[in-house]
């Protein structure tokens, strides 16, 4: 699945990741009092809503990017409808050829992990009858407990072949908290940084790892070494756009063959139409506004990347 | 609700939550069997059995312990039918008067962890409706995203009057890897509890806070220490018994109020009937089998709290 993130990245030129993190403040108008209209005001509203409002993005977008990232958080939100939105849209994205990564940031004990990897990456036994849950192409794994809590997720991908990014360095404002305290002189992050790549050597797709990390574009010098100490695998960069980064900031996190990187917008495209930029496409087209800030957006980044 | 975790430990005399962490290991043969004769070999077969498997579970020591712990890993891996169990299965030990600890683990940057506090122990508005999701009492969260990814939670926490507990030293054999690095002298593990003491003293019940932390049976001398740093906090650990910890181990977690300290049993309870000691309750005798493991346990770590 890493040859086929690459390769879709190469073919469509565009090292961008859509996030796909629904919120009512984000969803147009229009579409939620429809689906109130025939489902009431109930969970199973939210859900049609979310999967509508996803489709059409989707719909938009598809030819130009390479992957989405649905934020489960925001789908577990709502409940079980609200997962079921998040299940709909998974497969509504796969069908359509683009690699999904399911930003999960799953991690517990290693029994418990294997069950996460299972629900997201794997498939469960039922009597004789294997079942595919989820079934991202990618999961995020949070990396507090250490490998136990990873191993279990590298086990389902070597069968899958399937990836994660595991959180190194965040892109909120309280990231540094811990992960900053320095270790034996180097942040905590590095030391992480580090395991990664031991790990990453050891399951190589053709050019980089299954195993990649997450890395803020808020925090660009950070970027820069992490990508010095992972070089095989590829970094997940969120907070582009509505989080602060710019395209300038993002040089450091790609490799000399200008790949290495995925960059994550959500807000940013997803709710393009609500800025005032491209406040002329309206509500009614909010997937519009989205094509047209993944355009600016890869503009952007390739120019950043033209210049360095 | 930390005081009626209190006030319910006291009452039962129970310092114990029973981990409902439903596996096919753990399910009888003749709950599965029953659940694919009548659904099919399908995800919602497990559901069912799932859903059966705990509620007897559950009529037979709600009397006897003041909560339970169910492990959402263990239901989202049966996907959406999966959840639905969990919610079920919340909903149900409520409605027994017991007190529900989600170990969900969850944790991100702020607006993410805002919506997994909503899904879990908020609710959520739709037009003019206020819908709750999960629903659980506490939940767990993991800390490495810094405090941008645990206030979210505590705001909520605070308007519906319930808790948290925040990963600290978890149970496992490689949760040293990062919990255990030294940051100025002292390990990461214990600059974590020195922060929930901190965010502990602002939001109190009557005796305890509502913020408590997650240490493992199986690291007593950290349990220890963390104990002394974090004096209004409730411990829940995780650990004893098929993970190693024992009742010995375990008296340095709790106060000298004999409080302070939850112990989670998760397979030597529910799994009971697998263990020689309780063999003669047989598969059919299951949920009598974890009563008896309940109370031997309850006599363990009696014991062991009388004797120091």
């Amino acid at each position: 699945m890493i040859n086929r993130l690459t390769e879709q990245i190469k073919k469509k030129n565009a090292p961008i990741v859509v996030g796909l993190d629904p919120t009512e403040k984000l969803i147009p108008d229009f579409i939620i009092d429809k689906c109130i209209k025939e489902y009431g005001e109930t969970l199973k509203a939210m859900e049609e809503a979310i999967c509508e409002y996803n489709k059409n993005i989707i719909d938009a977008v598809y030819e130009y990017v390479p992957a989405i990232k649905p934020q489960i958080a925001m789908y577990e939100r709502y409940g079980i409808p609200g997962l079921s939105a998040f299940e709909r849209t998974v497969r509504y994205a796969k069908e359509k050829g683009l690699v999904v990564i399911g930003d999960v940031k799953r991690g517990d004990i290693g029994s418990t992990s294997a069950a996460y990897a299972t629900a997201h990456l794997g498939s469960v036994k039922i009597g004789t009858k294997t079942v595919k849950c989820f079934d991202e192409d990618f999961a995020t794994v949070n990396p507090y407990l250490g490998s136990d809590g990873i191993n279990p997720f590298i086990d389902v991908c070597r069968e899958e072949k399937k990836g994660i990014f595991i959180l190194v360095k965040t892109s909120n404002p309280s990231s540094g908290e811990y992960q900053d305290k320095l270790i034996d002189g180097r942040p905590l992050y590095e030391l992480v940084g580090e395991n990664i790549a031991a790990m990453a050597e050891g399951f190589m797709g053709d050019e980089y790892s299954y195993i990649g990390a997450v890395v803020g574009a808020t925090y660009p010098e950070q970027g820069r070494i992490l990508r010095q100490i992972m070089p095989k695998s590829y970094i997940l960069v969120p907070g582009y756009g509505a989080q602060g980064g710019k395209g300038k900031d993002l040089v450091h996190f790609f490799n000399e063959d200008g790949l290495g990187a995925i960059i994550n917008s959500s807000r940013g495209i997803i709710g393009a139409y609500q800025n005032e930029k491209y406040a002329s496409y309206g509500e009614e087209g909010y997937a519009d506004a989205a094509l047209a800030a993944v355009k600016d957006m890869k503009e952007d980044i390739a120019q950043a990347l033209g210049e360095r």
